[in-house]
């Protein structure tokens, strides 16, 4: 498991660096660039929601045509480009343009991602000063600078590294993400920008990366709310010069999905007002997908948790929640634990409220993370989902956004 | 369109009394019995969560055997009666037996309600103590007074009535309910009791409940959690003597549906923490359900929610939980208003943003109730749905249900 907090670089390869362009009123860093010395593989996945940002349908397009010949990424905040038509288009094209030109590369070598506000143009002029920065030395160099370049209403930035021992070389892994708010399975407000110096081609690394999203980024819900801009990219620059074989792939898949889990729980515990990371997971399900169904359910309920948020053992809450995922199993059979393994109270058993301190219950939901344990008593299947509480900051940020 | 609040009463030959026992803390009213001179026709539409309350199950058990005799509908507040296990069952059971033996029927001619704290066993003790006072005078009468006993979070009693000329005859429905918290299509911890004078019998009266629950209490969210106990009543004391032929019914069904949409919209106006009622109405989709399934995205979307509680016209959120929603619309041809019909602003016109004053947007936002129109211009399906705005009172109200 990859630390939450440790130290944070990029693969080698990579160079980033970020700047303010004054797109974020705050004067905060807002534009970051994630480029490599040669051409890289790539892979993609993408928001499901049907209304999708420019820079989605870009990336998109570009990842067909060019998956094995991509050079940079380039990152926005404090717009998401999102429902701005042909000249929304048109503006992360020229963004594309604009950052290869600093870089002497082709445009369809760049990709592009925007967080923000729906419904607004991009600013080209900040933007075109902002990368005419990025190039000529007015920026912040280092991952970190681009982690915290594409926050919005995050309270930090969100990093990640794994490495992995391969055919006797060495092989990076790092990432960052932003997202706090329209957080949803499927994917929502959130970026994340992964880069590793493996030499892994455009499919497998297409796979590791669908691979790693459905147990990460997929099992992740702070509102329910899935985002029309969420893009998590994968980027390997071969610098590692380590070839894999099929064991190797499967090596780096699961170092990959340890990065994105990671990623997950940052974005979960900085989910907008909360105050600790819930966990929810399902056992006994009939398969994984049924287990994923009922942990879902139960996590989009804001009476789980702003239960969770009080610490009161309210676990009727999570019954009903689990009762209308729409899962076929017997509610007599139900098990639900609180807190880990290892310390758990059991607080329903065959349906029926067990025999539980009520102060012991509601301290084990006050831990960060609070750990929610379901079994359907069904079969095997398991699925884990990260969550968090769900507190009236929620509210005060989100009813004033925009205006 | 029935008055949302004038004066209520039951329909002829019904009686409706409630008394405080001790259930609800407060020591308001807590117990509810209504009761009918003579054996009457009745429906009942029940959640649809895996998880069924005690109190459910024994109503579908009743209404399968008995649906043309049945005499009264004993509900209590404070107790959901739900995660109960064989008590849970032997304590519904025993309630319907306690009421029937006061009112001199057989316990299967008695309907049972419950809505509270999930997991918690009934204090049959009270209980008992409660028919008792329901049966020898220390209670209230009057449907107000039953309408009143059934609340938990709510802030005030919900009541319909309709009134309906047919074949020279006139007939009679009134309807109470109640629900704040836990609400969402398919039903939700709402229950719902509507008496009527007509004479029809058990099966057209299941159809027409069934046709008005539909567009009333299945077009309703307020938190997207749905209940183990959501029960709607219909019982019919054929005390008009009016016999309804084919029209008749229609006719019948369409003021049953007004009634019905009363209720629910005064459930949402008083939706947990809410300042405000909010109506969202989709158009242009290929038929009814995918218009509802769209309207039933936004209406869930906490990010629009809390927009509106602000006053915030960010319609990005709007068009993004409409794209969640899996309808398979074309982004480029959704239009949105906000405000009714005759002084909307159009905000989203082709996908992209109309020209308009912010100031006026918001201000349409901040009426009650606030409305939304979305087309997706794909054919003459329409669907409206209620919500509510989404306060920090809510998490307040949550936070500390049981504790």
């Amino acid at each position: 498991m990859p630390a939450d907090h440790g130290r944070f670089d990029i693969a080698p390869g990579f160079r980033a660096a970020a700047v303010a362009c004054g797109l974020k009123p705050s004067g905060a860093l807002d534009l970051a660039l994630i480029s490599s010395e040669g051409p890289c593989a790539a892979a993609g996945v993408f928001t499901t929601n049907r209304v999708q940002a420019a820079p989605v349908l870009y990336d998109r397009e570009i990842l067909d045509r060019n998956p094995a010949g991509i050079r940079a990424v380039i990152a926005n905040a404090g717009c998401a480009n999102a429902c701005t038509g042909e000249r929304g288009m048109a503006d992360a094209r020229q963004t594309a343009a604009l950052a290869a030109r600093a870089l002497g590369c082709e445009p369809d070598q760049v990709l592009v991602l925007s967080t923000g506000v729906i419904g607004r143009h991009l600013d080209m002029e900040k933007l075109t000063r902002g990368i005419e920065g990025l190039a000529t030395g007015s920026r912040e160099q280092g991952a970190m600078a681009a982690a915290r370049a594409i926050l919005t209403t995050d309270t930090r930035p969100k990093t990640a590294a794994a490495d992995l021992d391969a055919d006797g070389g060495h092989i990076a892994i790092r990432g960052f993400a932003k997202g706090a708010g329209m957080i949803h399975p499927g994917l929502a407000t959130m970026l994340a920008v992964v880069t590793t110096d493996a030499d892994l081609a455009p499919v497998p690394l297409q796979g590791a990366l669908k691979s790693a999203v459905s147990r990460s980024f997929n099992r992740l819900s702070v509102d329910g709310d899935m985002s029309t801009n969420d893009t998590a990219l994968l980027l390997a620059s071969r610098a590692a010069r380590v070839t894999l074989d099929d064991a190797g792939v499967r090596a780096f898949t699961a170092a990959l999905t340890g990065v994105c889990v990671s990623l997950a729980r940052q974005i979960a515990r900085d989910g907008e007002g909360a105050t600790r990371l819930v966990e929810i997971t399902v056992t006994g399900g009939r398969d994984e997908a049924e287990a994923h169904v009922v942990a879902d359910s139960i996590a989009r309920s804001p009476l789980v948790k702003t239960a969770i948020h009080g610490g009161d053992p309210n676990w009727g809450r999570v019954l009903a929640a689990a009762g209308y995922s729409g899962a076929p199993f017997d509610p007599d059979r139900l098990t639900l634990d609180f807190g880990a393994p290892d310390e758990a109270i059991t607080v329903v058993r065959g349906g029926l409220p067990a025999t539980y301190v009520e102060a012991a219950a509601s301290a084990l939901l006050r831990r960060d993370p609070a750990i929610l344990r379901l079994d359907l008593g069904r079969g095997t299947g398991e699925a884990t989902v990260w969550t968090c509480d769900f507190s009236a900051e929620y509210v005060a940020i989100n009813a004033h956004y925009t205006t």
